[in-house]
This record gives structure tokens, C-alpha cells and sequence, in this order.
């Protein structure tokens, strides 16, 4: 298949000022990627009409798709939806029924519709609409030339509804000669692509139409495989095959697809299990217990936790007996035994997670550098410990000691050795 | 003085797959507005030899400054420098002491240099160069048509730092007629922009060359100062009295300036005074403490954090009366008291702060809708209270919520009434 031409323009003065850092390029790439897309050029202007106009007639010259977010706002600065009319000689009218939706978007949170905000439901003549369930700019497609435009608001989470809703679908409809194109994500810790790669090799060479490619986002990497067919329907049974062997190859190492964040996973785990955590934290500061609870609904499987930073806190707090911190200090497994086991005995819950280590910059000691750290795991009577070494800045080894908790914690909950968690950072210091 | 354009261009296949989000725009954009340029353009493109023979060209025949970045790597899909040679005829001749620079670095690491890295001292004949002391590649400014083009690696670090040190003022100079620029951030959290332009209206009004530019980042506002004059020394006399007047008229709505962060402000206010402090969290989970430890040394004033999720951790943890509970519930003022006292006498710090609230999306109640937060802050015997509104999702609340702590203790320890805390978010829903 020949590859298609797409150009990515945002659009607005603060985007110029360098106050707000555009991130819609990105989503809109690697969304058009699994379409068989390339991105030929991603450009931002100010709302400036003559600027707005000259890029769209460059556009429609050379490439196939643009994708144009931002300026769809109900003020005067907001002056995309004009500037795109008169690039191609068209009018603006009104579209009857995106002005109903705003107006009940308004009678919904219970105020009158302000007069500037009727502008949003002036299109181009001859453009279809994209309809936004998140705000009160509709999005709007024109054909020209032979290439597709599509105008979106520049609010990142309307922008990526509007995309998953109706653009890819529509964009997938017109170049895909009947094609379906859907795409899922795994999600992995603990390995490298280069690890990955190794792994998967050849474990869909006998499906066409499929795809991989990964997409290291620390401290993590998503192994996205994009299934194409005639149908929705083989599509999708491409991807739940591909999907299963995938697994098979690279095992607990996946935590999850698309959407499913490491410590969601963890909490449906103990959800299902009937159980509930606490956690003893030092180097990490209460990081463990900022990601638990960002989870709606979080307080069913977490009680509690305890930022015990000095060691008199360890012993006040968790009971840490003050003979294993004179003995080991609070950086060695048997501290992060007793810290583990003593939240969860003061907490009441099944299961105690704790850790203790060095963030740095200062702190450190011989056979005990900054980047050690200790974590313990108490359940019932029984209780165990790893020991890690993580290379970096303070904010670095909070990051990989939080994530390695929650994903030791994980692999714990789905019937692994706690003994044997096989991270790359197991160990002391290299 | 006549506006200057200056545009960005971001070299790199890794940006147009969505892979990296372009970060190094927004901060050149905003280094630059300070130096009195419009940001006209930004543009991304891959490492594609022949689009970037072509933008520059575009560039250099419309704008009076080009920042290029990426594309100086060692490896042969890098193609900026040889692009930009070709661009205008010029060819790539070897940069003898970039070589040596480059040579040393890796002595200092202990290895051989890899013969690909010698291509990164080849630069386009006529150039001078950008020293990067972060970095193996070296930057370089050429110019062309009455433009000054200006080359860096894409690593936002040495970006940064080659901007600073070198970059800036020779752009500075060379448009400048030879002024000094300098600018100062001062820290404001609390207020509106609008608020904001009020308060400091005319209070600049007699010092010529100066000028103010507000920066909004969630959840607080940047105000920037920038002074132009013949010299450094007294550009930085004239941001030092500006920042004088200003804090007059903001007071202490000012937290800090630059990269002071709110949490280790506080922290040095702490300091001085040998005061420490412990936190209960219920609704921000964590976030305090979390924010708290970011802070190299922290543990000096920072000792104990209590995450009480349930009504029952409260009771158990720090000792929350159940008869409070029962009473007024475990969102309510007496409740959030209790915290705060109970948290400072277990932990034996002379400070406690506590929080507790309906994050959402669950939870809410009639009088007690979701974004309700109840802080208590503890001394000695005293102890006081506030009840805020939060609007938005479970993120959002958290964060605010975490702000609105940290910066209520700050002004407590800065001498002002705890009972009076003056921010927006005071009070109950609206």
C-alpha cells in the first residue's frame, strides 16, 4: 500500500508564547501511525487568518490528510473556522444542529448560552461535522484537492474523544479502501525494546496485515500491534489472536493493555482476591500511596499508609524493633521485612508493602549507595524482601522504586515467587 | 523598538512517529519572547535531508533568527549539519577543538571514543560554535541572508544550557545593540491573571526598559520581569527594584522566585526556625508527602507522614476521637483538627498538617459535594481549621488541594493568622 501524507497543524497564540507545550501533535501522530499514516510535518501558527490560510493551501498541496486543532473557541481571537472558508472560497453557515447541542450543553449546567458562543456553530458551507461529547466546539471535515481536512478544538481530552469516536473510523473509511484498521497496546515493565523484540520475533509472521511497534514511555514501553481487514469484525479477531500469542511470548511481563495504569491493575487484582493493602514507605516519600489512591475508588482495597522517614519513625510507627536497625540499619532487607510486616499488622490488612532506600543526592555509604533500596512484602505470617540498585536523580529512583513495588506487588497477586521477582535492578550495585 | 520573527525548527523521525513530545519549542519560544522576538513559526519535521535543505531556506528568507534543534548525533541518520551546508553552498570542514572537547569527554569516562562521534565535530565551513558542556555535540551559528541560524542537539538539557550560557547573548548582542536582557520569575500562587495585572498596574511605570509578562501554569502564575539596559550590572539593579516594588503590591501572594518550588520553600522557612512537621492525608493520599520528599534534604524538617484512608485509620492511626467521628463525620472541621493534632503529637514534630476530603468521583453528599476539603494545621495546644470548594476531576482536587496546604502552612510560618487564609478556594460550595 502506498503511503499517505499527513501533517499535523496547531493553532493558537499561547502555543507561540511557549506558555502551553503541545502534546496534540504527538496524540495525533501516533493515532494516525496505526492507520498506515506519515507524518510529513507537524506545524504551530498563531491565530493569525493570513497564517492560518497560507499553511492550509500548503497543506492541501502536498498531502493527504491534515489535522488542524485549536482556534474553534467562542471568541474573537478564535478565528480557524473563518480563515478555513476563505482559504477555499467557501462560506460560513450555520449548522442548526450543533447550535441546539451547545444550547442544551448550557441548560444542562444550568445557565443561558452567551451570545459569542452561536459562533461555534458557523462551518464552512459543505463540511461535514465531528461531533464533540466533552465541549462545545464541534469539529468539522472539507475535502480539498484531494486532501482531507479535519479542524478539532485544541483541548487535548476533546481532541482524542472526537479522534476515537468518529475522525479515525471516518479517515480509516475513506483511505482504506473498505479497510478496518484497530490497533491495542500491551503494556510492559521491566524489559527493554531491544528485549522485546527478541521475545516476540516471529510470533505473528504468519498473519498479514499486522503490525508491531513499541513505544518506550518511561518508565515503561507499549508493544502496540495494529491488526488491518475488510471487516471490523476480522480486524478485531486479528488483534485478540495476535494479542494472545503475544502474551504467551512475553508472559507476566505484560501488566495490561491501552488504558490500564499498573496501579489499577494491582487494585482490581485484590478486588477479586478479597484483599487489602498497606504501605510503609521511606525514600519513596508517599509516592506509592499517591498512585494508589489516584485510582477512583481506591479506599475499597487501601486503608492506609505510613511515610516513616528516620529511624526512630520506624520504630514508633511500624514497630520496627530497634535491635534489626542497629544491627542492619533502615536500609538493609531485614528493616524492609519489619517495615512491611508491621504495616500490616498495625493496619489490619491482608497485605504490608514497604520500602526503604536511598533517593539521594545525599545519604549514601559504602556497600549502601544512593540508588539502594530495599523493599519487603508481608503476608500472613510470611514476609520477604529484594534488594535493587536504580541509577539516576532523586526524582528518577522515587519513579522506578514506586513503579517495581506496585509491579512486585502485581506479579504477587497473580500466583508468582515473591523470592524470585526477575526486574533488571534486582541486586546491589553493579 | 522593531518586532523580531525568530522561528523553531525540531529535526527528529522520533517526533513526527509521536513517540517524544516536542518540549524544546515552548522553552525556546519562552526564552526568547524575553529578548523582545514574535515566534512566528514551529515547525517539525524528520531527519530528512532534502526537508530540511527546504525549511531553511524558507526560514532564512523570512524571519530574522532560526533556533534548529536535533539532528548533531553521532550516528548517520543524523543529517542536520550536512543539511544545513548544503542549504547554502558551504561544506563541512573538521572543528579541531570541538574534536579535542569531544575527545575528553570520553577520556573522563574511561573509554575510547567510538569512531562515529567525529562526525559531530564537522560543521559547515564559516560557522562558530555553540560549546555544549553536557554533551558530545557541539552547537553551531551560521548566517545567512541577514538571518542567524542556531544549531543544537535535541536534548532538552543541553538545549537549555547552551541557550543560557552562550546562545542568548550573543542573540542579545547582536540585535540588541548591545544590551543586556536578564529576566526574573516571581512565584505567585492563589490569584488570577486579571488579579494580577490590577495589583501591579503603573508599578513599573517610571522605569524605562522594563517589561511584565504573565505565565499561567496549573496551579499557579508566573510573572515575569524582564530588564533591557546597557549593562548587566545595572539590568540586574533594575529587576532587583522591580522585584522590590512588585513584592510591595503582591505581598505575600509571592511565594518565591525562579525555580523555587512551594515545597521547598517551605522547607526553608522550617529550617530557619528549627520548626518540623508531620502530615494526615485522607483525600490527597500521599501527594503531601510525596511533594515534601521531592526536596533534597527533607528529612531534616519533614519525619512522618499518616495516610488514614477510612474513618477507622483515623480513630486507630492518630488517634481521632470516634465521638468526633460520629459527630460531625470524617469530612468536617472538628475531624481535620483532630488530624492535625493527633498527627503532630504521635510524630513529636512542633507542626501538624492535616486534610481531608471528597476527591471524588464517589463520595459526595448533600452539604458535602464532591471537591469539599477540610485542612487542620496544629502547634503547641493550638490548632486551627479551614474548609474549601474544589472543582474539577480526582487529579485536579488532589493537586489543589496539596497546593493549598503546602502554601497555607508556608504563610503560617511567614507570621500570618492561620484563621485567615485568604484564597479563592475558601469556604464552602458556591
Amino acid at each position: 500500500m502506498e503511503t499517505l501524507k499527513l501533517e499535523v497543524i496547531t493553532i493558537g497564540d499561547e502555543l507561540l508564547s511557549g506558555n502551553i507545550i503541545d502534546t496534540n501533535s504527538a496524540m495525533v501522530a501516533e493515532k494516525f501511525l496505526g492507520l498506515g499514516f506519515e507524518v510529513w510535518q507537524m506545524t504551530s501558527i498563531g491565530d493569525d487568518p493570513r497564517r492560518i490560510l497560507e499553511i492550509l493551501h500548503q497543506v492541501a498541496a502536498r498531502s493527504q490528510v491534515a489535522v488542524v486543532t485549536g482556534g474553534l473557541g467562542p471568541t474573537q481571537d478564535d478565528r480557524t473556522a473563518q480563515a478555513a472558508a476563505d482559504a477555499f472560497g467557501r462560506k460560513l453557515e450555520l449548522h442548526e444542529q450543533s447550535l441546539r447541542l451547545i444550547r442544551e450543553r448550557f441548560d444542562q449546567l444550568g445557565i443561558d448560552m452567551p451570545l459569542n458562543n452561536e459562533k461555534q456553530a458557523w462551518l464552512p458551507e459543505g463540511s461535514h461535522v465531528i461531533p464533540n461529547p466533552d465541549g462545545t466546539a464541534p469539529g468539522f471535515v472539507m475535502e480539498e484537492r484531494g486532501c482531507l481536512l479535519l479542524f478539532f478544538p485544541g483541548v487535548p481530552r476533546e481532541l482524542e474523544h472526537m479522534l476515537n469516536d468518529t475522525a479515525l473510523p471516518l479517515v480509516a473509511k475513506r483511505f482504506g479502501t473498505g479497510a478496518h484498521i484497530v490497533s491495542r497496546s500491551l503494556r510492559i515493565f521491566g524489559l527493554t525494546e531491544a528485549e522485546i523484540d527478541q521475545m516476540v520475533q516471529g510470533a505473528l509472521k504468519d498473519i498479514t496485515g499486522m503490525s508491531l511497534a513499541s513505544l518506550p514511555r518511561f518508565p515503561e514501553i507499549r508493544l502496540r500491534v495494529t491488526a488491518r481487514a475488510d471487516g471490523r469484525e476480522s480486524a478485531m479477531k486479528m488483534l485478540d489472536e495476535a494479542e494472545k500469542r503475544l502474551r504467551k511470548r512475553l508472559g507476566a511481563w505484560v501488566y495490561g493493555v491501552d488504558g490500564d495504569e499498573l496501579e489499577s491493575v494491582v487494585e482490581d487484582l485484590m478486588r477479586e482476591v478479597g484483599k487489602t493493602v498497606s504501605v510503609a514507605e521511606s525514600c519513596t516519600g508517599g509516592l506509592i500511596a499517591h498512585r494508589l489512591t489516584n485510582v477512583p475508588g481506591s479506599s475499597e482495597v487501601f486503608d492506609r499508609g505510613f511515610i516513616t522517614y528516620s529511624p526512630l519513625a520506624k520504630e514508633e510507627v511500624l514497630g520496627v524493633p530497634s535491635a534489626v536497625l542497629a544491627k542492619h540499619g533502615p536500609v538493609s532487607a531485614a528493616a524492609a521485612k519489619a517495615m512491611a510486616a508491621g504495616a500490616r499488622v498495625r493496619a489490619g490488612t491482608s497485605l504490608g508493602l514497604a520500602v526503604t532506600g536511598v533517593a539521594g543526592p545525599g545519604g549514601g555509604a559504602v556497600g549502601r549507595p544512593v540508588g539502594t533500596v530495599f523493599m519487603g512484602l508481608a503476608e500472613g505470617s510470611q514476609c520477604w524482601s529484594q534488594r535493587f540498585y536504580f541509577q539516576g536523580g532523586r526524582w528518577k529512583i522515587k519513579t522506578l522504586a514506586t513503579t517495581v513495588a506496585l509491579d512486585w506487588l502485581r506479579r504477587y497477586l497473580v500466583g508468582e515467587n515473591p523470592a524470585n521477582y526477575p526486574t533488571p535492578w534486582r541486586g546491589g550495585r553493579k
